[in-house]
């Protein structure tokens, strides 16, 4: 099997044909990883930033070559590709940051008590080490931030662990030059070759996850194919932590008291909903509006004048086309649609569903489907109790947004309803945009995430790849040969 | 089906015939765990920390009667017993004072920064909320502190989540009168009734953990019974976090600089091995000798004199014997033999097999098998690097002991391999004895935990339970009013 680049523009193959890594490759990848990992997991937090640092110079300094063919590959525009870039290089810079800090990775000394037990114990420094080769699933839709190198590369990187990349074959040579560009600045900077690894084809990437030497897996994409790695994880004779982002339906919640210009906010939603053709796990996928808001009838003519971008690939596309369409026959919708686009490559016309709250408590399966695409879904609603019982019914997800007055009185029931659901609550801003610092949250409960402890985003993702090893009553001289994380220096 | 207590001395029935929790009795309990749930995780630390400090004094006040009932099911004897109920009010305590501290639950503000992305974000507040019911089973071996009332259960009430226990088949009453005593304190000190509830029967343990309205699971107790319960967890249509601790083989490396007096350490390894007939997770399973030690000598000398205790129930001896005979076939080990037992009990010799890490290294199966009781492995080795060698074959393990002195070259090298598989590393001491403060843990790789970043002894065991939620430009009265977990008081 092959892999080959398609420009979703115009549905024409390009550039090289790339092969699936095979079996053996994928068991020499992994040799290496392992024998990588004893050293760069050793190697000081400083020496790891360092090489980290000279990662994120390396992207900026290829960022014109990288967002040129990661634009041809995804379609994604090059004011996009090229903020996406700088952010996924201040991403890796946060990360070493927070280990040469070294807050995250501080042991926890716990001093002798001299008493009878319970309360007596000798001395205990918890330590964190880190958790071993990391299998990384690069997305489709951040071809730098959710990629080769994104946070789960990053974070594992900085945590001291091994990586191996699966490309995601919507942008293959994306991933590849990433990667070699990667691969280069970090072995110049002195890591061992094979700490971080690159391979092909979705039964390699199985393979990967399978494999007894790999300790952790993260995921950011579709529920089905993320389920499916999750149960490759937790099948295994041997379990291990899998980090799944496995998609979000987010509510967006706008109160009685919140709208004082239609059209200003009616624009706003529209941009949220379309940027990047919609295609984000943050989407705002479900909005709540009073019934007798000025806000759908705004929305109805805006749209009018909305156009599509690509899709990614034609398989997210039909993917989207397919869910729009089951979410079309199951609730009986009034559509609003923007722009069509003709030719050959991946477009669908922007689209809003428009239904009441009082429908959707009657089928409640369909705020399960995720239209990951141009598609908003919009419900109109009599009292804020009737969209909690709405919101209490759907699964979990990564964000929800609340409009309102902060006296508005509506505004604590739905952020409590909001917090018991999702892993970040938005006030008075749309769902997308993730900033990556200390407070960010972005997982939530499943499907948000397969692990609602964890983070995807933000410095606290690092600790996703470090376990906890105690040392009792270990001398300081053998402490500091044996321990990890230790110094700082 | 019912389910009525055994004296493992006598192995005659008695006291009450206990039936299993129906289906309907069980939604009835989970349907109420829920509405108790909306309650108790709202109630401030302090109060919570107030309800727990209650169930410590009762546990406490009521030691008699619950020494005299566990000592029959259990037939681990008064003096452990009532050190065991000391050592579990003690960790209840403990917990509702670090909740009461508020580290553990203390949110993270990360102030507005006025800058372009990426640099730039709005403000976040991370929060922990309560994970939701935790279902929580009780282990046969801890009838105290990993049971009823132990600290799996205690870190989730302390979290804010409402628990449901599962009983452990071999001591019923003493969970029945556990329950009893804690719910009367809990609800004496104003928490809503059914935050803690009880159950009986493994297909209602089982249909637990299958509710949709579960949202974590927590368990102490056999590699078998708690894979088949991760597997519930984990094939869930919305999979669940489960923290469960099956079982361990510990390695414990004598180095050559070790021991100064064979007849004292000799005593010191059998009374770890043999206490409470050897069912510990943190038994020393395979020790690792210097080939000319004469320690082996003084072992067998020795072992003569000891005796057998029970064990648990009919099963737990039915499994440890069968472990033994496994283990005895696949390695032909030489055997050392201390004294049997006639009559209806449930007890076996106390045995010790010796063989060298060369004949293991062909056998690595052989260190998979855990023989949960009087049974110990001592293997003797020629050089450091044949034990680590074995070690790195080895399965995850909760707990790794190290006797040498501190400028013993080899003691850095063991010292490293014992942290890449173990939980924790016990220097010159041996493993069993888990302290309850902040820098335990009781945790490892699978199969020591199917959860390996976290621990189920001391503090941080708390934070299994919460999840994060970061609310985005909150206005600080809708902050307050909504997020869980803020307030101290």
């Amino acid at each position: 099997m092959t892999i080959q680049s398609v420009n979703p523009r115009t549905n024409e193959k390009f550039g090289p044909v790339i092969p699936e890594t095979t079996s053996i490759e994928l068991d020499e990848i992994i040799t290496l990883s392992q024998t990588s990992l004893q050293i760069w997991s050793t190697r000081s937090p400083s020496f790891r930033a360092n090489c980290l640092h000279s990662i994120a110079n390396a992207l900026e300094e290829n960022i014109e070559e990288l967002v040129k063919i990661s634009d041809l590959e995804t379609g994604l525009g090059e004011i996009r590709l090229t903020g996406e870039i700088g952010r996924t290089a201040f991403q890796i810079r946060e990360f070493a940051n927070a280990i040469q800090a070294g807050d995250l990775i501080a042991p926890l000394v716990d001093s002798a008590v001299e008493l009878p037990v319970p309360q007596g114990h000798p001395q205990f420094v918890r330590t964190l080490v880190p958790i071993g080769i990391v299998a990384v699933f690069g997305a489709s839709n951040f071809p730098f931030a959710f990629s080769v190198l994104g946070g789960d590369t990053s974070s594992a990187l900085a945590a001291g662990c091994s990586v191996i990349v699966k490309a995601h074959p919507a942008h293959p040579q994306t991933s590849l030059r990433t990667y070699e560009i990667a691969n280069k600045a970090m072995v110049d900077a002195g890591a061992p070759k094979g700490t971080l690894a690159l391979v092909h084809g979705v039964e390699s990437g199985q393979m990967l996850l399978r494999d007894e030497r790999v300790q952790a897996g993260a995921f950011t994409g579709s529920k089905h194919g993320g389920r499916a790695l999750f149960d490759i994880s937790t099948a295994r004779k041997n379990p291990i932590p899998f980090y799944g982002e496995l998609g979000s339906v987010n509510p967006v919640i706008v109160l009685r008291s919140s709208i004082a210009d239609p059209k200003v906010f009616a624009c706003a939603y529209l941009d949220s909903l379309l940027m990047g053709n919609g295609q984000f796990c943050t989407n705002p996928s479900v909005m709540f509006i009073p019934k007798d808001s000025a806000l759908s009838a705004e929305i109805e003519t805006q749209i009018i004048d909305r156009v599509p971008s690509p899709f990614l690939s034609q398989a997210t596309k039909t993917l989207h086309d397919k869910n729009r369409e089951d979410l079309r026959v199951l609730i009986s919708p009034k559509i609003l649609s923007g722009q069509g686009k003709e030719g050959a490559g991946f477009y669908s016309a922007p689209m809003i569903f428009l239904s009441t709250v009082e429908h959707l408590l009657a089928n409640i399966s369909a705020l399960t489907i995720e239209c990951f695409g141009p598609t908003g879904l919009i419900l109109t609603y009599t009292s804020i109790s009737e969209v909690i019982d709405l919101v209490m019914k759907m699964d979990g997800a990564l964000v929800g947004s609340l409009f309102g007055d902060s006296d508005d009185a509506d505004a604590m029931v739905a952020g409590r309803a909001l917090a018991g659901k999702v892993g970040r609550v938005a006030w008075n801003a749309w769902p997308t945009g993730v900033a990556v610092t200390a407070g960010q949250h972005h997982g939530g409960p499943y499907p948000a995430s397969t692990a609602p402890l964890h983070t995807s985003v933000g410095l606290s993702a690092i600790t996703r790849f470090l376990r906890p090893v105690t040392f009792q009553s270990l001398p300081p001289v053998l402490l500091n040969q044996v321990a990890m994380n230790l110094a700082k220096s």
